[in-house]
């Protein structure tokens, strides 16, 4: 185990990952508090966290429920108490709609669909049990991913009504306009996919089909959703821990401020002139966004040292080098798959320096990927 | 769970990491074969596979043991059964240090320094055990990460045997020269390595301290370690299973041919005129030495679709892609941090067409990062 319930931060075990409780709190509230204002549901992701316990403090906070992408994931966090779920993502396989429809049975359950094949297949689970799901046409709206056309969303929802389940609204997620960094880049995305949700909604119109939501956004984006009128629900995951990459973006006007809630705790366990060499590396944290930041010194770039190593150098001439055995944060680049590293996640109340361990937070759904 | 021992290969659910037993221990006997014959001592690198059933497979081959990076995976591994383990890599913290002295009183322990005050504190967390320790100066021979320059590796040792430690030998290991392509340049960097390995020497002899052993090389370079007559053990790790970045190093002449065997299979959740979408993201492989490869499907591309997804495209006109629902067998860029990203490894009998589930295979040190 890698921290202990009242310890001081100091006696952290390294490498960690470290939530400053004090800044995850003042995202939960600061974004519960944008959603309130603008009359937004709040559904953050929780593919981000992966914990029932935030899952359950975002709730308090107000959120409807929270989303997973996948079918284990969804299990986890019920399994752990978590009683309102939506499964923003598509599942084909019919022993996992098996377990999909089990699962309705003990949660209230949401799924998206983008295929015929797959509302047939999730309408053969569903009628072994007696329970309902919320079914979510997924529409391509720039990502270029998973989705029908906006044009094909009505037929979709005509097909789910055909085969006896609910038609709940419109999955509208654009996943690449978050790391866009500049904000005309992200506002034409998002533009681009408001349009893209007009012509589904269009469709739908036509056919007279209800379309009673439009849910989607992330973290980087969900000011330009949220003033479009268009989306009823937000889907924010990262701003509950903020990473390197989310602070590399262009500050959207209007965006409320999110602080870096998320860390990892590495060590100097080998020090030379010109370098300084941690115990983190990419088993540590996730890099397909980058390298992390060193917190708190601009004058140090991190360096790829491998999957365990880490290599710290100055980037001015003269920074002082961390010495052998000083502790040293990272900010993550990514944090979802950061997260998705670690087993337990140590909460620490009071700061980095001076801070307390006042819990041990289970990442129930690591390694959920099925 | 994602598989159940003697279901067939199509049951199991996707994504999962699953391992060829066939051509995992094809590999096992083709890099044991290859050291007898050399006569150089194998000690396999663990953090590959972080797995207690491996090892042991592996000391069957008659490996003397295996290495291991850090103290929580050695742990990980000995609470598993595993004797003999070298953490191959320094350990500065003194509380972390305590349990390396811990757990030499358990197994017989070997460890790497690269400073007078790692000796130091191994030396004072080992008075207070009566265990012993076998103490590698690592050096550095090109990579640029730990290691001492050569020249110091003898006041290195003395300081070893002045705190009442056993001084075993020099760590030499090369990591970046696995990855260069071609094979002149990879003999370049080993023939550079071996430069530094022989100053070292000269300086430990100039001060008359006997060097039993000489350990490194990894899969990319074993075969020129081996021919150099410096090393005398070998810690390769990834020819277990081969991943797609060994698989596009030019082949080292003399070098014995080693099988894919580590895989993620996956499944197209979502399909489109110009993509198929796999349920496999980074997430579940690593992605710091590149993407995966489609096994046996040279004529798809993919690309990374985010944490979740992967992104099928034909490479050649008129390729056809997969079908929604279809398996696709993808071949991790890199092994070592995939398998970090499993709690299981499925182990398969009869390839990945017609085989049968053997064996589950845990991952006993995922996510032992201290």
């Amino acid at each position: 185990m890698s921290a202990v319930i009242g310890d001081p931060v100091t006696a952290i075990d390294s490498p960690a990952l470290v939530v400053d409780l004090d800044a995850m709190e003042r995202n939960l509230a600061t974004m519960a508090a944008y959603a309130r204002d603008r009359a937004v549901r709040l559904r953050p992701h929780a593919k981000t966290h992966k914990s029932a316990w935030i899952a359950r403090r975002q709730m308090e906070h107000g959120a409807v429920g929270v989303c997973v992408q996948k079918t284990s994931e969804a299990e986890a966090l019920a399994d752990q108490g978590v009683s309102d779920l939506y499964i923003s993502n598509e599942v084909i396989d019919p022993a996992k709609l098996a377990r999909v429809a089990a699962l309705a049975a003990r949660v209230r359950l949401a799924i998206a669909v983008d295929s015929a094949q797959g509302v047939e297949r999730l309408a053969a689970a569903m009628r072994a049990t007696r329970a309902a799901i919320d079914v979510f046409v997924e529409i391509d709206v720039g990502h270029g991913r998973c989705g029908v056309a906006p044009a094909d969303a009505a037929d979709l929802a005509r097909r789910i009504r055909d085969a006896g389940l609910r038609f709940a609204g419109l999955q509208a997620y654009h996943g690449r306009a978050q790391h866009l960094r500049g904000v005309e880049e992200r506002s034409g995305a998002i533009e681009a996919a408001g349009a893209a949700v007009r012509a589904a909604r269009a469709a739908l119109d036509a056919q007279r089909i209800e379309c009673a939501l439009v849910t989607g956004a992330g973290s980087g984006s969900f000011v330009l959703e949220a003033a479009s009128g268009l989306w009823g629900e937000l889907q924010v995951g990262s701003y509950v821990f903020m990473d390197r990459d989310y602070a590399d973006n262009e500050s959207m006007p209007g965006a409320p401020r999110f602080d870096h809630a998320l860390f990892v705790k590495s060590q100097v366990m080998s020090r030379h002139a010109d370098r300084a060499v941690v115990d983190a590396g990419h088993k540590s944290h996730a890099i397909d966004s980058g390298l992390p930041r060193v917190w708190g010194r601009d004058d140090l770039e991190f360096a790829n040292g491998g999957d365990e190593h880490g290599i710290l150098r100055a980037n001015r001439p003269g920074a002082p080098l961390p010495a052998l055995g000083e502790t040293v944060w990272l900010v993550p680049g990514h944090c979802d798959p950061t997260v998705n590293l670690h087993d337990t996640m140590v909460g620490v109340r009071g700061g980095l320096e001076q801070g307390v361990v006042e819990r041990l937070i289970r990442v129930d759904a690591r390694g959920a990927l099925s």
